[in-house]
């Protein structure tokens, strides 16, 4: 039977042998936490590696993502599908062992970590997940969920604004199965930390209400193994293991320095490393008995086949629920949500309201439909209008305002930290995640939407105030290059919709899109409902839709979006009864729109036609897509400014005397 | 002689007056904090309402900057050149009393606030500035900078993460003469805030390294006063000041409520307001003694006097000292500065090395020139390059390895904080800021960026690792949509240089453009060395020019930047010797080409040539503004891979076969 530390030095030996191969890579952060790895996985961690989707499993999330070798080394040994091969093929093109781990690329990733702080939040997502999903759906004598979250974090994770948004929210929640190892190793990439980091780290978690182990030596598996026993049983506290580590433990010449953080060790230092920890097999050469150590198989399978008989049991004696959790768990919306029909309804309803107010009946609407629903806002509820009338605030047992079962979490003023805990919600499994902020605070918590964007997440933002139009607050709270931002990120989904009607088309299709995250751009103010025929009600889905077109072949188009386009209606109005054959085009998603066959652009956006006019309230440069360059755009190439909202929009030149101006001009441009 | 309840209650009144007629804004904030305000601005603030630039006035920071009228009210009342007539035109257009103080509109705004958190972080770097400035001028018995920096703060402030950034480093650096007040007034937006925010901020500040004074009643001038005191005394900590508010104090109805927090009270609360605050005055109507009892031009005229005096005794000790203490503060650079001689040198090196390589190059020859310059970088300096050899140490006195006269910052790894503090830092005045870290983690910082943009604060950014050509680690690291952020930032310059000339180039545009930030986008990778005449070399600080121009008119022109450029040029060569007829235009600055007159544009990119093809390892969309409908974009759609940069460049298309495949088919189109 090898020892524990032979068991680490297989973590360690592989580290290094994979980094030293691809010549690029972390080994220090995996031969420094390979022992209290080697004891999380093999005495605590609640797995199978033949399922890695089970439902109940343990999370585990390696916020330091840069050591995903350590992640990778987990992997293979316990007996994920991970081959040999791929750790050999460690950060080469089409590898599921990508530089960082990456979701989805390699079984057992439960997250796509790297940008520092973020898997810390992810896990905090993960372990409100757990505990939501365990008070709604668990019955007496009836435990179907009940695990617990693990994470890894280092002192960059730490160092980031990210990591008190969510700790102070853990703390507060009160996640007692929230377990976070500090891997407390003193060196960042400049060097010895103690010169930008001098956080009492223990004195800190202290104050945000959690549990912390300090003190514990990362490399003495008694120690770790104590400190999880003792973080385990504080139910009503995430824990905080603080474990002094040795960076690259084993490497005899670059341990304990920034050297052996981000490069590989060199062939000498491999060497020598091997005798250092009496490794002596070649590499990548793992002895059988380690393996055997290490092998979680025949555990994990013995732990899912419990859970499965008594899922089982738990669907005779409820038969609903058991359905219930199986469709949340795969992602599937109930079959009769009427999210489609609440568009033709809001179409006949007529109503002119603000993009937001519509929001907010949608979720009225739909929210009794959809339990796996898990709302919140950065303590802008009242204004983002998230809070629908079934809505019930997520809470400790016995907290005054809240209860675990609830499904509307008040993540406070922590955007970054809300965006990185619904990443960790929806990956969890079980819920549809929405948050909410104004529109520029998405500047606040832009990486974590990136990250559902890169990971493919379900995750809904509800982005309100979407321009100038929020008025008096002025330009630090007027968005203007936003929606470019949100539009140039692949594979997200953008929609800003101009009346009710486009915004309940905007939430039925971000419910349905399960391949990755949608932002839902609404107004602060009224925007005027557009009539609409049954075509073109159906077209709104296709991204981009002639709202009104002329007598015989148009002269001129107007593309607008949200709350321009009720304008650029009103100046196609006044340019017809001058002659003028003008087509508006709303264009309230345009990746959408990108998506459409040619023939569909075509027809929308007649390549014959070259006068095209754009109207939005944000930075103009993206739409010369669209007009190319004898096209012109109204938009805001300036920051905006405190005025009430109607002031802003004739100052900045929204008005429909500018607009028939401009295509005046372009009209007798185009006919000189 | 007034009494401080009374002096306080103009500022309630002012506040709700204004609020009240623009029906809309904060009074919430500014009531709770009115003898906070008044016991700091009457008894300690040193400043002089006749001279907002004093360079040795005390600083103040509303970083709650939804309490606008509390500001204003302050600076109103105590003499500033903000008229009663901007207090009633409280937002509205062109009023110099914005929604949120925008710098540069009133007179004695500081920094612009209101993005929750960042003006605690610009106080931090208005307090390291002070350090800073003080280390490198003082003298023995000469004094000339010595301030205090004081900040407000509010919940939102404390639950944002930049929050914990800053006051991290705040500790660590020992910023004793910081002194951050916490409006502890238990509400935020959503509500009571214990429902999501229950850190025990106290502790949590002592785990930082701060000196706490809890349990103050910010409603009893004497406990503040004392409070202050205290804080004053601690000389190598700063102090966060833990005052116990009410929010919208006096208001009887609303007070403590959040419904006071956001929205006008209402003309019967703003009477009973008046009422229970015993202040029967008509709105806006200040009486003559409260105005006496609040004036302190008297005393900042004195104060200022003083210092005037001192710095002649200083200049006559040390002229050179006191000349360069005055360039500094104007913000010119040394008239003998040879920046643009760089760029010549580099042209006639003909180096090939990597732009991140070639910026650290332009710091070690501008460094020793510009003491002003305040670098640093976000725990990546061996990646950034930003430690020229010349850098020194920015630490408290005593510290192991930095000094208070330092020129170099470790930020740690605290991205937003950085560049907030970088804000601060050239706000305060005396230093040009630089600050690094990859291109990818701007969107940590993003808002940050944004600000500088806004406030117009020359602050330089180091955004190295610029593309997919990073590599290994993998899409989280790999820039996409990031240019076209910054690219579509109003008031933002942005650089990608295609070798060392060109990155000389941009050190020299971001250092005389002084109206605004710069971005300097820089490759891990090597980049060839591009051959230019003099017209070429001249040319570049245009930001696009003619790199390489074919043999009579072209009838295609490639358009790259920064890395692809080498790779445009190559493709050039491989379609001239199939007879094609092509220019390169490297396009390091779109911005700065935007702003070229017409006749320049033209000749660069000719309107009649409209087969024209980008390639830029970046997400292609915002390129067709110059290439219009019929060109064509070579960028990344996607996210990027992990895998070695070569491997990927060729993955993603970025190759001389694929470049001319794309501009052979569009060459074709265009005959058919």
């Amino acid at each position: 039977m090898p020892s524990r530390f032979e068991l680490a030095n297989a973590i360690r030996a592989l580290s290094m042998d994979a980094v030293q191969k691809a010549n690029s890579g972390h080994p220090g952060a995996p031969m420094g936490m390979a022992d209290i790895a080697e004891v999380l996985w093999n005495d605590f961690l609640v797995h199978n590696p033949a399922d890695p989707h089970w439902p109940d499993r343990d999370r585990f999330v390696l916020s330091n993502g840069h050591g995903s070798m350590l992640l990778y080394s987990l992997l293979h040994l316990s007996g994920y599908e991970l081959g040999l091969e791929q750790l050999q093929n460690f950060r080469q093109l089409h590898a599921k062992t990508a530089g960082h781990p990456e979701y989805g690329y390699a079984p057992g990733i439960e997250t796509t970590t790297g940008p520092l702080g973020q898997g810390l939040a992810n896990a905090v997502g993960m372990a409100i997940a757990e505990r939501t999903l365990a008070a709604q759906f668990n019955r007496p004598g009836h435990t179907i969920v009940d695990h617990h979250t693990y994470c890894f974090v280092g002192d960059g994770c730490l160092m980031e604004g990210i990591s008190h948004e969510v700790a102070s929210l853990a703390g507060t929640q009160q996640l007692g199965k929230l377990i976070a190892f500090y891997d407390d190793n003193g060196i960042s990439i400049d060097g010895e930390v103690e010169g930008w980091f001098t956080d009492d780290t223990a004195k800190r978690f202290e104050a945000y209400g959690w549990h912390v182990v300090p003190n514990v030596d990362g490399h003495q598996p008694d120690e770790v193994k104590a400190a999880i026993e003792l973080a385990r049983q504080h139910s009503d506290k995430p824990s905080l293991i603080i474990c002094k580590t040795v960076i690259g433990f084993g490497a005899p010449n670059k341990q304990g320095k920034e050297s052996c953080h981000g490069a590989a060790l060199g062939e000498d230092e491999v060497a020598a490393a091997r005798e250092q920890l009496d490794w002596p097999h070649a590499p990548f050469h793992v002895p059988e008995d380690i393996y055997q150590g290490w092998d979680a198989s025949e555990a994990g399978r013995t732990r899912q086949a419990d859970w499965q008989a008594r899922f089982e049991r738990y669907a005779e004696a409820h038969p609903e629920l058991a359905r219930e959790f199986l469709r949340r768990q795969k992602g599937e919306l109930p079959a009769e949500l009427t999210s489609e029909a609440l568009i033709e309804q809001a179409q006949d309803k007529a109503e002119t309201t603000a993009s937001r107010k519509a929001s907010l009946a949608c979720l009225n609407e739909l929210g009794p439909q959809l339990p796996e629903l898990l709302g919140g806002s950065a303590d802008l509820a009242p204004s983002n209008l998230t809070v629908w009338n079934g809505a019930k605030v997520i809470g400790p047992e016995g907290s005054r305002e809240g209860a675990p079962d609830g499904n509307y979490l008040h993540y406070g003023v922590r955007e970054f930290g809300m965006a990185a805990i619904a990443n960790g919600i929806a990956l969890h499994g079980g819920f549809v995640p929405y948050t909410a902020t104004f529109l520029i605070f998405m500047e606040y918590m832009r990486n974590a939407v990136r990250m559902a964007a890169l990971m493919g997440v379900r995750s809904i933002y509800v982005f309100t105030h979407d321009s100038i139009g929020l008025g008096e607050d002025g330009p630090t709270h007027q968005p203007v290059e936003q929606l470019t931002t949100l539009r140039s990120t692949p594979n997200m989904s953008t929609w800003r919709p101009c009346d009710a009607v486009e915004t309940a088309a905007a939430w039925n299709a971000a419910l349905k899109r399960q391949s990755g995250p949608t932002a839902l751009v609404l107004s602060r103010q009224n925007l005027p409902h557009q009539a609409r025929d049954k075509q073109q009600l159906a077209d709104i889905q296709r991204g981009g839709y002639i709202l009104k077109d002329s007598d015989g072949t148009p002269e001129l188009i107007l593309i607008a979006t949200g709350s321009e386009v009720g304008l650029a209606m009103d100046a196609a109005t006044a340019l017809a009864d001058k002659g003028r054959r003008v087509r508006v085009v709303s264009m309230p998603a345009t990746d959408v729109f990108d998506a459409q066959d040619a023939e569909y652009r075509q027809r929308v956006l007649p390549a014959e036609i070259g006068n095209r006019l754009v109207i939005e309230a944000g930075h103009p440069d993206l739409w010369y897509k669209y007009v190319g360059l004898e096209g012109r755009v109204i938009g805001m190439t300036t920051f905006g400014e405190s005025a009430p909202a109607g002031d802003l929009f004739k100052h900045f030149g929204f008005t429909v005397d500018n607009v028939v101006d401009e295509a005046e001009q372009m009209l007798d441009d185009a006919e000189d």
